[in-house]
């Protein structure tokens, strides 16, 4: 049985760092949009593996925006924590900075929110444990999260 | 310079279609997000630089829902086209439908929003042809892609 | 058990789509062929599970001529389809047409008929349903699927 | 300008080692066709380089019969060597093994014979270098590759 | 020109964080050796990049040791600082460790010594910035990175 | 059971090539450490499962020093051999040539030591054949390969 022990969101943190190589570059030598996504996938993926501790599927991405390219040598930064954590579900915010190698500027290349959900062995759901809340703060944003699942459910009834 | 003359959308769809094979899967045996996410950004762009006959780039993806997993042994189908055409952006549309090979069942997985931007030799953004649009069907269509953009800049400019 | 119920050719077309990237390319910046047969052979091998419904895998590839170079950046399109079935064999087509996407111009680069052959679970091979033959034409491309199969055995042998 | 001082095929010989690694393999446990395909195209390539020094590109592959499945952990071993060298074009002859590890055991896979074409830096077409011929048997070799091209020429203006 | 201010070694550490997935495993469903020093070299240079804010090369990698297997669907993580700046070459600590994701455990899997060299955009050697030692502590670990370059020049000198 | 007859150095010997191709290369147009380690790790492997027959995990890399770059579209030459087998684990030597496919032109880029273990299907440590050695300098190799051995233990108890 999994342990169903509240927890912080602190303590799901990660950081993910990648060298943009040839391979993951288009014909403008820079990262192609779906390799960035590949890579919030995993990092989400990992925070939310942190928090329940059982092996997760992706069931949602919300929109992504890509604010600036990342050339081949550039760095991708990547930032992934547990936002909301809710029955078998948990919402994880991602961030992906471009850093420039010869200069060590970094700029924001976008940003996203991933809904994980907990699966064992049979590929059946099963329940996360609590989210940890100390501050106001996290009170507010664990809030908003379950306002955006309301709406994110809504709107994958109607498509 | 560019041809400006409009086009048909019918004329920018594009098929893929990816045998999930082991490097493409996590292990519950089943493709993982990040990689389905990679090939709906590749389909999206060659429907997109059909209609432009540009080099594009990934502006945006809107929320994206996972039904159902695709096993490794698995055929991923995945179907493009373009929505609509604005200055110097473009709406796709992509549905990625899971394929077992030993019964040839088919099961929608997944579909997804993205806008691309053309981009010329300099890294600088070009306009793009107007979609001509024949039907009723085809006029609503449209103004509904102009209002999920509306929406689309307005969400990015919170964040 | 497997079903043997006559099916038609139509149904097993298969269309690929490829946009060739920076890690499928030699150091002329073109696809390199293996890469290309590569995608011929995964091409074929979804045909032919299309048609039997049971794992594949390759027996042959008949002689294969590259007529022109597919650059990074551009298209790869495959479309395979099955001419012929025999007792556990098929014979399937690919056509791989290379498109430049900025001009929208597509030229034929190879074509290729392969062999591919029906295995269950513990590796045995299995029969595979005839195919439905409905007009003259159908007729006289399985006559002469059939005729390349004997020689093709024959070349095998002289090895 | 390139040398054109005939060259002893003995010069030409590559020895390739793979080891069947997960991402290189259907879900059969065993590499699947387009993989070695693949290696194939480049340990000929290997060889027609060092018979003429210049960079070379596909042209055409011969009929391939995989004879036998090399599986997961098991040793792919390829051998190439240049057959004969006509004016711009060499045929090359690339043999494959699969090697148990755990017993040493091996077993030929497949043989083919492939074409490739001496390219120059703008893309043309290059002379390569007279293959030296030493015995009886080479001659005899270099006169069977030699009739094999005329009916490959001819097979190819057939389709 | 390049800025030879002296730099704090806290401004290079690098955090890195793998998924280990089908693609990086041998046939025993554990990441293979190769692949964990593929990690190790590219966690390394980033961190000598931000310490010279140029291009690097790998010069050398001592003696490393692979204390336990990390299996499939682990997590490793990688962590990189530069230890020690000399005239154009920097030493660079890397550790690996395993986390499972199911218990959180984390193990010590290896750690590595790797020297770069800083390389300007025609590939001459170009000088780094002196590392910033604040404590005896980083003064004594300097020193030991001097002792440890002086035996590695002259083991490389024996081979 | 696995056989201990004692065996010869010389049957182990493994010899690999590789076209560095784009996924290979850093963004100086040259294999990249990590890529280079990799082969060397796999080429290494196949020598140890020569002499034992088992299958083998990495323990250790000695240090390695890389003396010249490999260009995209240059020969990685790979020679491997067995030089020392202990109880459960072997020494095998490593080299790495690269070669300049217009010239012919070797150079050495570097040469490892590695430690594998031979392992069995549960995970265990199993023991390996003696080697045999039949001449003085074989003898002598042996001693030094035992002297490394001494040293390596020691240095990995230090760490
Ligand atoms: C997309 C990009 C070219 C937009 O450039 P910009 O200078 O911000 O352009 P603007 O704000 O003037 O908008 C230009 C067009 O893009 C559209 N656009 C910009 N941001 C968008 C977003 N997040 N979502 C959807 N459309 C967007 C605008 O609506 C406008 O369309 P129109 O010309 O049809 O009216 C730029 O942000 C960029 O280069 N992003 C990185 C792209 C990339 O590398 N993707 C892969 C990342 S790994
Ligand atoms: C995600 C998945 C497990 C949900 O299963 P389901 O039977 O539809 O489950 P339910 O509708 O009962 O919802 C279960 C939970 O998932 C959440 N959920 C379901 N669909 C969601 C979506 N599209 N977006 C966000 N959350 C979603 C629900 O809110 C619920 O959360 P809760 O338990 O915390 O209250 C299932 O759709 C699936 O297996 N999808 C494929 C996952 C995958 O393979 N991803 C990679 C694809 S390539
Ligand atoms: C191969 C290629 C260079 C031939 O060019 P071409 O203009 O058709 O040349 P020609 O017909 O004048 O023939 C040139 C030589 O190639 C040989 N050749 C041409 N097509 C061939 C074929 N299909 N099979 C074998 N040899 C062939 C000719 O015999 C001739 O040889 P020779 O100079 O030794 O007498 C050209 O077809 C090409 O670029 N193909 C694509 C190569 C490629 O990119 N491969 C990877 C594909 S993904
Ligand atoms: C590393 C390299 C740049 C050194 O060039 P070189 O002309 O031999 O340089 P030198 O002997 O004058 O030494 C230059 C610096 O490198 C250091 N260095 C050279 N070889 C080294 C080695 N094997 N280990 C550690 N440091 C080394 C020297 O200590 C010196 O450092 P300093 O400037 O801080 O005093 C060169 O050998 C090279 O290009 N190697 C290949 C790098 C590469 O491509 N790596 C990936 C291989 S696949």
């Amino acid at each position: 049985m999994s342990d169903l022990t509240p927890k912080r969101a602190k303590d799901t943190e990660v950081v993910m760092t990648q060298l943009i190589l040839p391979p993951d570059a288009n014909n403008l030598n820079a990262a192609f949009g779906g390799k960035v996504m590949e890579w919030i996938d995993i990092c989400g993926a990992v925070a939310a593996q942190r928090h329940c501790r059982q092996v997760v599927v992706t069931a949602s991405m919300d929109d992504l925006h890509f604010h600036a390219p990342i050339k081949v040598g550039w760095v991708a930064l990547l930032h992934s924590r547990v936002l909301a954590a809710f029955r078998t579900s948990m919402e994880v915010g991602v961030t992906v900075h471009a850093e420039n190698p010869l200069t060590g500027e970094r700029t924001l290349t976008t940003s996203a929110l991933l809904t994980f959900v907990a699966i064992d062995k049979d590929g059946k759901r099963v329940p996360v444990p609590p989210l940890l809340m100390e501050s106001d703060t996290e009170k507010e944003a664990f809030r908003e999260a379950e306002a955006r699942r309301t709406q994110r459910l809504a709107r994958q009834k109607e498509n």
